[in-house]
């Protein structure tokens, strides 16, 4: 017995349970149903797959590595500096090449400071004084370029004058010049080299073409008609950005070279190019802003005879090129396929949930159509069969199931289906009623 | 015909078909399901989508460009360096105000070295000697400044000694000053400016207030009243950063500024602003260890008259600054809503099952509604029915459909196809009938 | 009578409703769906949870600092420079060890330039010229060193000469030497030390193992057997990277050096290390192409007793190594964990859609299950039931179930809950019953 009771339940496993569902012949939901259906799946195979590659795992954290070179030379004349030539050692800073790198535009320069005392320029408001003690002794100026020796240093005719201070002198006066001293820079052009690596996908690549045609790496220029080309004419960058080349020269800037890597691995490697966008970093919006233009100072040192040292203090003004590289690649994975082939489904059901609030609420025949999706059941507890026989076998062949009086047997019945329960009027008075099941119940004698 | 049934078949698309439900009116089971359902909607809308912001796309992989600029001079008076004024030029390397600068606060400075050869330093075990086998010609001293030539330099009374080098001559001599000194470094002040972009959703922001008060902007400093000026006092920043300013000036150290973008981009830009925080980098835990501090070393290059080069080396301590940015852009986007709560749908699922298992087997009555909720169908292959008509028009005119005494029963017939209906002369008269429905005992004519 | 309403609504909301099933006997099919159920299951638990930490949140943007210190002394012997020995200070640029550093092994030196006017480098094609009206004045020469003067300098029996040039005179000379000069940097060492810290999870670590042993750190080197000792010999890196090191000393190159992260921040942070690979970033596969080798020109000034600038340009060769750190830190979190359970549930049901067509279209008796598993319900707009009253009591107690004529009427009373249905005696024989609906138009006496 137990050992049966194993075999049916093992058996049992491998019965396949279905939901049963209800057809309610009603065209408008079933209609609505199918626009519903329908726009899940557009949604899914039109937006996920194919516009935003849902079946892909992508990896947006790349390694990258950014050479940079520069070429061109330009010639000045000033009244300062004499006939000078500038090549790339001289405006390029730092020399190496990095991805950030700094094109000198413009500069002031302050030859042969040493350190000693003068007076404190007169543009540094904390500087200004009247008599001694408006400069304390060993203070630092604030903002200033030195520290203060107690002297308050007056032309004789005038009543304010300046601090006197122990600095490296003479210092820097203020006076920028008017015009670009390197406005040919414009013309300088940079070759920017950069090697990715995704490293979720072990892919790599770079930006140079691996062409034999070496004439054409040493002669393209970057433009819509060569977009693969890596070198680029700086005036161009900047206009690409939204710069004017000469004005930025003159108070210097920053300028951020996007390098925008978008692979799809699932492709071949060659059509995973890089993509190109300049844009100003510093806020030009607001011209007169503290934080617009880009200068910093710098000094070259030397010794003299006497081993003392002295230097040339230089205010570079100048472009910043920041090289930004970023990207995404993206390769089929079976899990955000799933994800996202699940979340469609999961919308169905929502859908039909949602047409179901239809049929079940708001249309005519919902009562019905109520009924018939939801089957009350409730068991009577109390409820049970008198079973009285009437010529047994004839019961047996001309009744099929228990026979009784009252529907509340039904509970008996109801515990298996498909049943029915009959009620004929009694031969004799009394009532009898029986169901018709597929193996029925064990039929007791009661009366 | 044919036609008829691709019609059929056509309409049929159109019907709607929706699970049957079993209502089974157990309270406490129906209690239960309520709890998980709101439990789920509580988590899917509570934590996924307020709190998680479920409901947004995100970009992590930010472009960020980093300026910075430093103010301050500190005034020194040493006997190696005389009275000395540091400004900007001096102490900050490199100058040009990149993401990562180092300011200056000690130095070991080595004059004047030249070619030659001089003995190595003695607290370098390898450069030990007792003779000149000791002192392998040509060979690299081990961690040390030169080249050995092969002689070991002994004072006359002693036996040891170190071994002659040719190198950078003298060689630095390993004292580190007990006081930093450009402790005063400790109020200079840097100006970080910090601009981002997020590529995926093309927005840029700048960490510099877009205000017209110029007067702020040159005068706030950074701090928790202050979250938005971008200038910070080195000290404060070591200070915040869990570090001790002046100890880290003498042994140099790294500081990380991390300044992180976490916005909302269904909001306003303007709520999209950055939070610094600040950390010290070295593993300042174990002081002694060699892996905390941080100095390097760097030589300024001279030509003597006699166009032979020498050098200054610097053995540069310092504070290294490290700006680091990070980020984190939401914007609301329709996949990852649909897939959080498709997720929330199959949760409910989920609890339905569960609830279920409740329901059939662990509470009483389960048999019953196991029975209710599961219809067994198995069909007999012979099953048939014998019908025996009497008056049929009357059957066909009074009685719709199957004919029967308790109509409840029609409704059986209907329940399963195929079915079909007998009746049969009723005992007593009326007519009784009864449905055979497949799964039933062949029966055989009665009476 | 509304309140009896309302509570019934009221406690309706706690009946639990079921889905309806419909076992189909049918072992194929039962077998069919474990076997989709069993792998779903595989696939979710192996593949999605065990293999790709599905549980798991994961930040892949990670802060990192990296120090780098460079180690070791190389002496050389030329012609041009003399003998001279090499530290740090000369042949690392930038000074600072950053994460990008470059390590000079071979230059071209130029000692002495000076402002002034001599031949450009015959290796320039634009600067080749055979009268002065070849020269342009004013005009830079392309890829060349200055501005033509407007001279053509020709050796007087020779036709052809290069343009005279205003520049750093005398111009460098293309020659590269055939060896590396500082081959023997292949010896060198570098320590780089790496913070990061994953600032999702909060979490900091560093690549220096915590150890109060010094000398270890001090001695050892990094390798498979020291998988964790931070300090590299720059010639296996250069092996590593597959490349050799004398020949990319020659003309130069790039190596990265990647450091991954990948973190189980479940796991103690003792098993979050570090894992180290090299690679060559300059495409040395075409060892001819413009994009190999790395170098870059920098000089150093001087000025000369009567103050004027002259400086020696050195054209650096050497090694550029790029430390590229990247990681991924996983950590359990509710959201994924969810997601990837209702996907797999969908998928489930997916499974059972599957099984389903085979159930109802492919296999024999389909048209039997498809039946059992569709019920069709269409409402009969006429169908209504004909009431009569008669001893309402009597009705109330006799009978149970519905008793009437035309049993299709009977689903009208099947169809809506609560319904009661009484049979009378009939007035002239025949049964009639009548259903007693909520929302049922009332009836008047029907004979």
């Amino acid at each position: 017995m137990g050992q049966v009771a194993w075999k049916a339940l093992f058996l049992s496993l491998f019965d396949y349970k279905t939901e049963k569902y209800v057809i309610a012949k009603n065209k408008k939901v079933g209609i609505l149903y199918r626009v519903v259906q329908l726009s899940v799946l557009a949604y899914l195979v039109g937006w996920v797959f194919v516009v935003k590659k849902g079946y892909q795992d992508t990896d947006t954290s790349l390694q990258s590595s950014v050479i940079t070179k520069l070429k061109g030379v330009a010639f000045t004349n000033t009244s300062e500096l004499g006939e000078r030539l500038w090549d790339v050692a001289d405006y390029v800073i730092p020399p190496q090449g990095e991805s950030v790198f700094f094109v000198m535009t413009n500069l002031i320069v302050t030859p042969n400071q040493r350190q000693a005392t003068c007076p404190e320029s007169a543009s540094i408001p904390d500087a200004l004084c009247h008599k001694d003690e408006d400069c304390l002794e060993g203070e630092a100026v604030v903002a200033g370029n030195g520290v203060k020796t107690g002297r308050c240093l007056r032309d004789r005719d005038s009543t304010r004058g300046t601090c006197e201070i122990l600095a490296w002198c003479p210092v820097e006066k203020r006076s920028k010049p008017k015009k670009p001293l390197l406005g040919s820079a414009e013309n300088f052009t940079v070759y920017i080299k950069n090697s990715i690596r995704f490293p979720k996908f072990k892919f790599s690549k770079m930006n140079v073409l691996a062409t034999d045609n070496e004439s054409y790496l040493k002669t393209c220029r970057y433009s819509a008609e060569h977009p693969y080309c890596p070198i680029f004419v700086l005036g161009n960058i900047v206009r690409w950005a939204g710069g004017d080349f000469q004005e930025m020269a003159l108070g210097g800037g920053v300028i951020g070279i996007q390098i925008e890597w978008n692979c799809d691995l699932d492709k071949a490697p060659s059509e995973c190019n890089p993509h190109y966008s300049f844009s100003r970093l510093d806020n030009k919006s607001a011209e007169t802003s503290i934080s617009s233009g880009y200068n910093f100072r710098f000094a070259k040192y030397y010794r003299d005879a006497e081993g003392v040292d002295y230097r040339t203090l230089i205010k570079a003004y100048g472009i910043r090129f920041d090289v930004m590289v970023n990207g995404k690649a993206g390769k089929f994975n079976i899990i955000p396929t799933v994800i996202n082939i699940s979340s469609g489904l999961a919308l169905m059901g929502a859908g039909a949930f949602f047409c179901d609030l239809v049929l079940l609420y708001l249309i005519k025949k919902s009562n019905f159509y109520r009924g018939k999706k939801y089957e009350e059941v409730n068991p009577i507890p109390g409820s049970h069969c008198l079973v009285r026989h009437r010529m047994g076998i004839r019961a047996q062949t001309s009744w099929v199931g228990s026979k009784h009086s009252g529907g509340s047997a039904s509970w008996t019945c109801a515990s298996v289906k498909p049943h029915r329960c009959e009620t004929t009027p009694a031969l004799g008075g009394g009532d009898q009623g029986y169901c018709l099941l597929p193996g029925f119940p064990e039929e007791k004698n009661v009366l």
